[in-house]
């Protein structure tokens, strides 16, 4: 089957024939329909130090994606073929203490597909049967193969107290566009979004933020509209250290940051004024929860009132990965897809 | 100044001129504008068992409404003449367990306006500040007047898990009404709205309920929106004990029951199959939180996602008093206001 | 094997030869050491309306149990060969949006050993891999044979906030002792217990209870020890009609009750003077968390915190099953093992 | 009467004749006892950078007290001469939307008595009558006069789940070895103390820790106690940057980091490697909550479950000031108190 392989420890990718995956007897064969490109899959293109100290390759890249399923292992009760699906991207034990206890989303055994093995930027992926989400009918491959960020967006979101607060989302790229659309039909009474791009800014305006700013007038906007006492949630989506202290100033006392952006090094935090004497509480976002997110995510989908559609701007064959990866790095871009199907 | 008394211990008020209040260093004087009228009227109204056993006549009564600083008591300091307010109808003492951790919603001491002490259905009453809740200038008199049953709505479904939840809402009197637009506010997914009358059910499907049915509809739709499950949060409005027994049997396995509603005599509870073997819990609803439940409230209001106004069906000068209270008895209006002033 | 057995639909238990159990390849094959006996058991014994409604003879009965595992599955890798080890009685489907959630005690596909399939009271019982607890070597086969009730009460307990606060325990059978010794370890203030048994209220003392009392004592007790205000929590462990209302009216207002004693018959539930007007929450306890209890009990045994081991009183071989029952029944009881091997 | 005055912009304190305080209507005055010292008195003392941008002298000083009220200000109900009492130090407005809502330790118009307004190193202070705490008969004046500090280490351990949990606390001045006790009354099952003070170490020992550590044996000891994973909390009590990058490396996953100690200069926090994908919570504490930690701390001392006393090392007169500053600042002291009258 034809797959976009990290081949070598090297920049790039190469679209070349690999044999069709097997799966064992807990696991499903998947036909690939659409698959979501994301930040990690341009620090492995890019071959930064994070990729080189983790990826080994030869490996298939590519961890979101949705589409059909077309081969079943004799254990597996619950899912069929042609089921249409997507799927979680985490392979964790299962069976370790934070798994049996609910927290199977820090998982110390975790393995992610097109990280620490072979992912879905082909045309078939195997994945453990555990791991299948079903798509309603009313979903499409579209929204399907972008499930793993919007969930991202999900947990980041609503593990804060959402209905009625005022929110701040720095960083508008897809992750922080989608939390924008997540808190409007959550109940957020207040979203202000800030990034630098126009582009980006304008997709936050589309899924609902009330305000739209350049970071440096969201102080300005958020003391406007709060009083003058901060928000009650931030949601850091950029990884910008200036983004982070203007999260710790921007935030009300006794006030919530929620932390999904990746600052590139270590920032140097003021923990008394910026944290403690603020009471603060600072959550560190890490995947989706597994799988409370994916309920709500279906839920929000399935009723209409949450439309990740406009965040969709670009679609790409699988030829096109070079294309696609410019695109992104060009800042340009809310959501880029793979049509693999 | 004019009021509405309940003069004596029989059936029926009596508008009639009685002094003005005067007020203590740390109380308001508030010309009232507007004030709703509650099924607690109606009761102390027709002098039922329960009012027979709480109210003591003479007393003025009334405890919803909204109107005007006129005075302001020496030792006040953050409530100001001509100031646009509403208040607490709760009066707490505010210095036992209860209201020093964040309880005064249960305070043993409460003393209620209007059941209590000299409510609202008169040209002006007296306030302690601390009860006093300031209107934002785009909030209307008309809403202002009934933030007193809004915030019993909100407290109720606001202390459930709502963005993303399937709801049973069952009652739709003016309360169960505004906890559907609430509801749907915060993110429900799915809002299924129960009622025998269908004007009531018809200004429940304009707050935003998915689908309004018969009680003895209820249970089919439950099942086709939950796959069969029952739906995730029950608010119980209507106090009647068919409807208690149909929320215990449609919320799901380890959901929760909100119950506002009052049923008029004991229920039998098959408590191993009704509750315990289902894993649920109940919360019983009184008042509104201080001051959470307002803030709230004021968030909803102020960014307009929450518009309570289609409610308001009705609206009496003082001298109406007995068309009020035959209106609200027929069960075709729903929420009732004196405009006062 | 030898087993105790529900060979038809009538009064008893027979011991009798079965062959030893098969197991599947996700399952383990577990020689029993001790299994304990509980209310359930007793239910079966004596033939009642629940039992014949539910259990389909012949069925191998029993459902806590501890022992050494003697075969293990192909498919399972976190299971051993002479591993010490307990399970959970509730088998599971693992895949519903309940179980997939966090809310598997509540999974409407649960199976129970000793119900609806064959149970532990037997030399050995096969057991899914999912279901198997690891034992400390600290841990006696004694306490790990009684970890499904303590598991009730470890749930029952500690889903309240149990730190600082004051307890009424209703009912000191061995899952209301096991709740005075996890509250006591866990910091409650002041635990009262009551029961109408001496015996039993010998052992919540011995256990930590700060008073043990009559049903008729308690209103005086639990008001002395809160200035008037009824306790935090109460932990119903009775299914007493007379100590559900005792439970409604000795809690405090905005208080909590924990629901696990079964009623044998509807009870007349006066809800707004009960529950509604003082704004209580009710939680329906079933089973134990999968595996939050677990691990939370496991923590409270290993370091010392908490010993169940003055609640076992009687020990019997499966020989002795009439004396057991009778035993049970006569009230005089804590926790009854059978000595399996 | 006698104070400790900060009389000038400049190292020290001087005992000076000063008038009696003066009492507002809300207010009480209260004739001093015992009073505890603290850091933030010792940064007043040495007059560092911190005191010189908060300080205004001349103030009488110390925030920590008990003692008895001997004079009662005239709309003062519930606080009567005679009464034994201490006081939250933290004199809060009550009226904004923080204090309405239970979050008064974050009011952002919070004056503290010794910092902002005369305190408590005196023979009298005036007090407003809500921030009074009444004591227990059988609390004595030593004890209530360290009741704020208790406070402190109550908020911070209390705020995490502590029953069954694993608990790292690094730092073991007086607030770190009173968390020692608090976890230790609350069912930690394994609290790991830290610090470089044998002194220290051995009163943390005393109060419940199960090992006491210098922090190069820290990590060693927490992966033996926990499987490797790292604990369920950390309670960060010293303020030393490389404490806290030991917090965020020896919490396990999904863990909780409660941060009290103050860092005297920025710290360097590498995000994603010690937070974000770790999943973490970081809540920053800020006082004591009003009024809940209070209620908590009272009844962890009423139940003697609690009993600070051990962790009073010297006791000194107030003439005695330098001496008392001299022995905290050697780190061989425990709690330090003047013993005032």
């Amino acid at each position: 089957m034809k797959a976009l392989v990290k081949d070598r420890a090297a920049r790039g990718f190469v679209l070349k024939d690999v044999p069709e995956p097997t799966i064992r007897d807990d696991e499903v064969l998947i036909r690939v329909r659409r698959a979501g490109v994301c930040g990690t899959d341009v620090h492995i293109y890019e071959w930064d130090a994070w990729a080189q100290g983790r990826v080994k390759p030869p490996i298939t890249v590519g961890h979101e994606f949705a589409g059909e399923v077309v081969r079943v292992g004799r254990l597996v009760t619950d899912v069929h073929v042609d089921d249409r699906v997507t799927a979680e991207g985490h392979i964790v034990d299962g069976r370790c203490l934070l798994c049996r206890t609910g927290n199977s989303h820090v998982c110390p055994y975790t393995k992610i597909i097109g990280v620490d093995r072979d992912g879905c930027f082909a045309e078939y992926i195997a994945m453990p049967a555990t791991n299948v989400w079903h798509l309603d009918d009313a979903i499409s491959f579209d929204i399907g193969g972008i499930h793993d960020p919007m969930g991202n967006a999900f947990h980041t979101a609503l593990t804060a107290e959402i209905p009625g607060a005022t929110v701040l989302i720095t960083g508008c790229g897809p992750i922080g566009i989608f939390a924008v659309g997540i808190c409007k039909a959550a109940g957020a009474s207040r979203i202000i979004a800030s990034d630098i791009n126009e582009t980006r800014l304008a997709l936050a305006k589309r899924m609902g933020a009330h305000d739209v700013v350049h970071p440096t007038e969201a102080e300005g906007v958020v003391k406007r509209h709060t009083g003058s006492l901060g928000v009650d949630v931030v949601v850091e989506m950029s990884g910008v250290p200036s983004a982070i202290h203007q999260a710790f100033a921007l935030v009300r006392v006794g006030g919530r940051v929620q932390m999904l952006g990746i600052p590139p090094k270590p920032v140097e935090v003021d923990f008394p004024r910026e944290i403690i004497f603020k009471g603060l509480t600072i959550y560190g976002v890490v995947g989706r929860r597994m799988y409370d997110t994916w309920l709500l995510m279906t839920r929000f989908l399935r009723s209409g009132q949450f439309d990740p559609s406009p965040v969709i701007t670009h679609r790409f064959p699988l030829e096109a990965a070079d294309d696609a990866m410019r695109v992104i790095k060009s800042g340009e871009a809310g959501k880029v897809i793979f049509e693999v199907a």
